[in-house]
């Protein structure tokens, strides 16, 4: 693994401004906050707004997915850490318009504890806020503790959907009911090949030998549910389709959205393979796709490996899914 | 460097399953040619069909830019290996609606003379065929030698412009003037960091010391001009930047499409932080960009590295840019 960076201090805000020289019109800085960041248009006058964050190096998650139809805002911790409630604090104030914000974020400890505080500070400035917590990784607790589940690349069907719902002025009730059905509808499982390394750490998250890899694993190197020898795209695909299929469970009938996430370094064509496989095991099962996507939509710099996730559908989901939303990193027409 | 597939002879056939099973509505298989690929609506009435093709392991290039706005039809090789005559002629035929095909593909020797070859029996069907060859790497050949350039991250800037061309019902004579100005307004030059491994070899297709990278190696591992330690990403965008800007050369008062390429293993974050230097350089020289594009448009599989490409614009090329477009890979609204 080498890296193409410079001050491994100044890794994330040069890759913000990197991200702002590119898409000059899309994004802005929240005023006097270096670390918040919010749609040009922002705060969209009625809107719901939404609010999400956590650590960097998951590109597109999270700045990739605000913009219409997405989140309205986002702060930026460092790699692999939480935000500050101070960017929570004043995105959540400058995306606001009267309506109300949900915090829509992955349920990890660290960006729990400050999304809390920066919750309960902006009630008391009488901002009326609502949390959901994405939690779709099925290997990460088991169902009688699903609370504690994290959230891995679930999160795209969560700020795709709940972004949609939002822009067509739903109240803040009815856009943390579209969130909560969300997470109760969406799983995941992955697979780990290679970690990646922390600019300001300099060495690996984990190590696998050359010819292992990781069922399981979660997106920052959390361990998982079986070390081994690597298998074929096809074992891959089918252990995890099966895992994600039983967990919920999901049923023949039911109609889903696909998403296999690439982490960083796995190929489009490796993803392709594992799409091939997962969509004979969920068709087979008498479950159709209304929805496949391919790609990297939730990454952990240059880690190889992959994940698989579904996202039961009904006719409300599927109406957001299929909205327009626009950002750099996702275009939907 | 893990690969996550199943049988390497079956690597091809089953990446195209899994596409055309994520993607059933998009892309279509020629009749009788399972390396063939049109767009579901191929042949469109009056509109010059676009034709492209080579070797596996570049995705999206090639397949990832056959639609609505880009190409009509694509021929598909293994791995690094150019597709057959007997594909490229049913491709042709497939997509001819009587008002002639382009060929627009890379600049490499064993796709030139399968691509020339299948022309000469396509004529000969009285299917009228040209032919327009990107090669934008700067290093791979001298100024006076232009001819003999490599196609690298370029290639997208073809498809983007010239498929808006083709949609916009232009003549072939006048889709291949506008083929023709992009190859001369288009320059690329790349970094590799890291090799990758051909499924059927099973070895990396070169090695670089652990510290090390080489500028201006291709795509699939040829010789680029310097190997030496491994710098910053301020510095390896300072290069690549200004030795594209001084080759067209790109002057002051230009306006120009930028585009930051991942050949596949190097995460967003690095991306933008090329962008990031690359942007100060290009606004330095008093060169205004008017569209940026960061992400994996051109990839060798599990290759770490970046290109820089630059596209001078006109008022055709601009409006051709910025037009509507849409494949699975790519969409533009």
């Amino acid at each position: 693994m080498k890296k193409l960076i410079n001050d491994p201090e100044a890794f994330v805000e040069e890759t913000i401004e990197g991200i702002l020289a590119a898409h000059p019109t899309h994004l802005r800085r929240v005023p006097d906050t270096p670390r918040g960041l919010m749609r040009a248009d922002a705060p969209v006058a009625g809107k719901v707004g939404i609010a999400t964050g956590g650590g960097s190096g998951h590109i597109p998650v999270f700045l990739g997915y605000v913009g219409p139809g997405l989140c309205d805002g986002v702060s930026i911790g460092n790699v692999f850490a939480s935000p500050s409630i101070e960017a929570m604090v004043a995105v959540t104030r400058a995306i606001d318009s009267g309506a109300g914000v949900l915090y829509l974020y992955g349920n990890y400890g660290g960006d729990i504890m400050n999304f809390d505080m920066a919750a309960e500070m902006c009630e008391m400035e009488d901002i009326r806020v609502a949390t959901v917590r994405m939690r779709d990784d099925v290997v990460s607790a088991p169902p009688e503790n699903e609370g504690k589940r994290r959230a891995v690349a679930g999160l795209f069907f969560g700020y795709k959907i709940v972004g949609a719902r939002a822009e067509e002025g739903a109240s803040l009730d009815e856009v943390v009911a579209t969130a909560e059905k969300v997470v109760a509808n969406t799983r995941s499982m992955g697979v780990a090949l290679s970690p990646c390394i922390i600019p300001a750490v300099g060495k690996p998250t984990f190590t696998l030998g050359e010819d292992e890899m990781e069922l399981g694993m979660g997106i920052h190197g959390e361990p998982g549910i079986q070390r081994g020898k690597l298998q074929t795209a096809d074992e891959v695909a089918t252990v995890m389709t099966e895992r994600v299929l039983a967990d919920l469970p999901f049923a023949s009938g039911d109609e889903v959205a696909v998403l296999v996430n690439g982490l960083g370094a796995t190929p489009p064509e490796e993803l392709y393979l594992l799409y091939r496989r997962a969509h004979e095991v969920i068709t087979g099962n008498g479950i159709s796709v209304h929805k496949a996507f391919v790609g990297e939509y939730a990454t952990s710099m240059e880690m190889a490996g992959a994940s698989v996730t579904l996202c039961k559908l009904d006719e409300e989901l599927k109406r957001c899914l299929d909205a327009p939303a626009y950002s750099p990193f996702l275009l939907q027409g």
